[in-house]
């Protein structure tokens, strides 16, 4: 597999404090769960994005979409599939899925858009170890 | 003003817990802010979401989009403009603007999209008290 | 009013995210309203909290205790009301009483337990500012 | 091992979205952790919870307190231990503790009460699938 399309997985139990009044997973939740396929993403590829914070350097989001298509619940595990969708020098867009762990099923897919900052909060390019 | 262009607006102080450890906001908690412009609106139009629901409606979100123009701190007021964008027989697009209440800053922007949910669950066409 | 028994207040809608599949409150997010009671407290104390921040010192949080009393649910608008229980040079307490804005019930009562810590997360006397 | 001293543990990453602007997981996000630790408990025990409240009973958190000792961080991964404290026909204690995975440290101690609630919000004896 070539660095290009490296998708990095995780799984986990939906937990009881995501849900809502209405039985399902608060739409809030799913954009945490996006977050954890980045972490799983740096952590599978080596490197942690705390260490990445400790260089100086954070990713910043600067956009999120998210389509809901079924909804899930507690007592499911959802797995999050993560994957680099697009990057240039200066914006990264990372693409996700989240299934049902059991059937498979996809329930969300989303995008986040992110730039690289410095610990003063200007955009910079990202790192060669980020690549 | 006509019903068309209602725009909704509350203001609230933000919340430690949103933010983390970039000494942001956490983006997932703009969503949330979102969710607070909407029940702004209807609270505002006459008719509470609460109250919608023991019709035995529930207002799914369908999709989510957010742009980050700004971070936001603790500290701030957070001033959330909410109104709907566009109002099909069975879609529903809300859109959003947050600003920092002192300065008058967009710093986030957004729409979410719903469809009309019956208690078990089926698509069903707005009730006409929603309109 | 002397200071010993000023009792700050605070009052705001219930967000649909803090809410679970029990279609309550989720016990988690009343910390949360504890919290905004803090901050209400020193807002109204004439001194916010980021400000103290900005001196340098953080009120780092020991312990809790909360007991639920009374499920609270979408739609009710909860006042908080927060005071100092107990103030020793290091360590602070406060309390807090989670009321339905509307009946007057009270739905939670609690304490926090509080040290001031350097930004070096050293434990520090309170500085006379804060008193 | 009897009954009487089952522990269950879980270990998991720490969320970004869970951290605060003081750079540490925020008071309240541990009292989720704690939720989670019940959470492998049942299921540990070979009945989720999922399951208990589809036989119409519901696990109604009356107290809660917790004990904060050492701060953790984005990078961690926690390990929650959790067991049952004390079981009455009409109460049931858990308690908790939440240690830094790779350290071992006990970072944060807690319990809560709970009671066991019918469909219809009516105290009840716990069944005897539960015990």
């Amino acid at each position: 597999m070539t660095e290009e399309n490296f998708v990095a997985e995780t799984t986990f139990p939906i937990r009881y404090a995501e849900t809502d009044a209405m039985g399902i997973v608060h739409h809030a939740s799913y954009i945490v769960y996006f977050e954890e396929g980045r972490s799983a993403y740096t952590r599978e590829r080596g490197r942690s994005y705390a260490a990445m914070e400790e260089d100086g350097y954070y990713l910043a989001v600067t956009g999120v979409q998210a389509r809901y298509k079924q909804s899930m619940r507690y007592g499911q595990n959802v797995t999050v599939r993560c994957w680099i969708d697009e990057m240039k020098s200066r914006t990264l867009i990372f693409a996700y899925e989240l299934l049902d762990a059991q059937s498979g099923e996809i329930c969300v897919t989303g995008t986040t858009k992110h730039v690289c900052l410095t610990k003063e909060g200007q955009i910079a390019k990202f790192p060669e170890s980020w690549r």
